[in-house]
């Protein structure tokens, strides 16, 4: 795929930067370090990093052949420009030359700062990176460790539950320290889960405070540090009877079912999403002003809590073996927001919802 | 700090980006959605997000200027360019327009797609971002939660030794989640914490594996998710007797010593790695070909583990209100790796260890 860019291109290398999911996931070598990964036309790849690296990416790296920056000059290279950037900038210009580069490669988010010194030397194009679309399909291990993320999610969801039960007054900063350790002690790691209540759940990335009132929003978004992969689940609670809240959240429970009995290699995701909007309009929820059903209807998870593909209002074909989430809601400042959120593998026919998970959870 | 270097370089306009810590210091708004905060010459700023941040960021957001795309016309600009990332850019292309700028100041990391849309509108120049420098120094506020996160580090790491107390038959990974847990225990997220031993820890950056041999090597930097700060310190702990490694250990305590006791307002990082570097050598340990003291003596720690200021081979005058580390070690490949580091909040006339801990932990 991203050999495919390089030639659609005619360009002859394409550099990646670290400090992101995509240089782990071409790598699978992690380090706060700044490096870099060179992928050339002809398939050649290599790693620059520093020399304190190197021990460990050959032992750990995917990509065997591996050069340290000091091997490279960088020492003799600090003194003459006095700047560990131009130093750096240097060593890859002068790599890339040895691979009689013309046309260099990268990608949206690369560092202006090498993105401008590369282009003294080199025709530079800035791309989609084409990681982020190998990212979006998910190869049989990937979809493994996705799928533990959930089990272990749903189980910590359960005693997160039964420790609330027949609790009414509780605030949303228990309920998400409650939630949080119960992940942590099946080996998830979350921050800033959402517990959110009342009309501050209007806004959807709102944490919650305070005292919970008639409904519990809980957005789960933990990562597994020993596979570096997420996991992404929201249930929407109604802790005291109310009619509004309750009637949304139906709404909601419903415009989810119809989205997931669509899923399927081929699909696309912009009909996917009209769908969730059509049956919260037929439920009388309209959208405006900021209102009603304000996000997407989904997004892609992995090494990202958000990556491709986006499902929303824009064409994208799914495809069997990408892993989903579905999750509309609906916010209203009056009354408060409601979301539900489940992660589904898609399959050649239909799909596999990877958090099975009773949708309405009443008062208790 | 940001102004000085609009006056200095004559720029209109400074943009920082989102997904990093300037652009949590500079806003203190915290979201994985795209955004930007503008700062003008004249001091006017603005913070540029998603519709849906808008009603969190009202209220939590330093910068109280707050525009959404939406309302900047995303919507129409979507379907003219039929793409997010120029629809952003030129959202942000017609702000900048609209306040008559000429020059624009992106830092260094800045996006390189935007950064070359933004240049074919205005001259643009990078630069090292300032917010780092300012990062440098801490505020009394940034002090005391670093110092709340080295009393809980300190605490936990007592903790753990008193359960590995007497153990002589266990892993590095055991180690790992016994020291991991005790620090989630007192609310700070540590992950890749390094316990490691044998020839292997001779990889500064190794996290370890398998049986611990005769030390254990115990790097913690974790991060205290509700105020973003880190923490950071190093303990090699000898568990069998190894003159080698007992000889490099004392070595090392006494280069961090000797380091710690030049700390001051005004001293050059430059010198204080020179004094590492020289008290290694005066004990007979060289440095070459990989092996030896083959890091920095040190870096600031804030709102990442490693920020400015850097204490190595290069010129940089050491401030009041300063936190860095001093973390001197020594690693060869037929031996293994120690070191040992400490927090130290820099002060007019000498400096206070922040992470105040028994040095050389010996046989259990």
């Amino acid at each position: 795929m991203v050999i495919e860019s390089l030639r659609e291109k005619n360009a002859d290398f394409f550099v990646q930067h670290s400090g992101n999911a995509n240089f782990f996931y071409a790598t699978k070598f992690k380090s706060n370090a700044s490096m870099f990964y060179i992928l050339g036309a002809d398939g050649t790849e290599l790693l620059v990093l520093p020399e304190m690296e190197l021990g460990r990416a050959l032992r750990e790296s995917r990509v065997k052949e591996i050069a340290s920056f000091e091997k490279l000059g960088y020492e003799e290279k600090i003194r003459e420009l006095g700047n560990s950037r131009k130093a750096i900038a240097e060593i890859l210009i002068e790599r890339l030359k040895e691979g009689r580069a013309k046309k260099v490669l990268i990608p949206t988010d690369f560092p202006a700062f090498l993105a401008f010194e590369l282009q003294r030397s080199f025709e530079v194009e800035v791309i989609e990176n084409p990681f982020l679309k190998l990212r979006a399909v998910k190869r049989a291990e990937e979809v493994f460790k996705i799928r533990q993320n959930c089990i272990k999610l749903l189980k910590a969801f359960e005693k997160f539950l039964n420790k609330l039960k027949f609790k009414k007054n509780f605030t949303c900063e228990f309920a998400r320290k409650l939630i949080e350790r119960e992940l942590y002690s099946l080996g998830l790691i979350a921050e800033d889960t959402i517990c959110s209540t009342g009309k501050l759940s209007a806004d959807p990335h709102e944490i919650g405070r305070g005292r919970v009132e008639d409904h519990l929003l809980v957005d789960i978004f933990p990562k597994n540090p020993s596979t570096g992969y997420f996991a992404d689940f929201t249930r929407t609670i109604l802790i005291r009877n109310n009619t509004e809240i309750e009637e949304m959240l139906r709404a909601v429970i419903e415009a989810q079912k119809n989205a997931i009995s669509m899923l399927r290699d081929g699909v696309n995701g912009r009909d996917v999403h009209n769908t969730v909007k059509d049956c919260l309009k037929s439920y009388g929820y309209e959208t405006k002003s900021g209102e009603g059903f304000i996000h997407s209807t989904g997004h892609g998870i992995g090494l990202e809590v958000h990556e491709e593909p986006r499902l929303g209002d824009v064409d994208v074909e799914l495809k069997s073996g990408m892993v989903v989430t579905i999750e509309p809601g609906l916010y209203y400042k009056k009354i408060g927001g409601v979301r539900i959120e489940d992660v589904v593998l898609i399959r050649e026919n239909d799909c596999e919802v990877l958090t099975p998970y009773e949708s309405f959870l009443g008062v208790m």
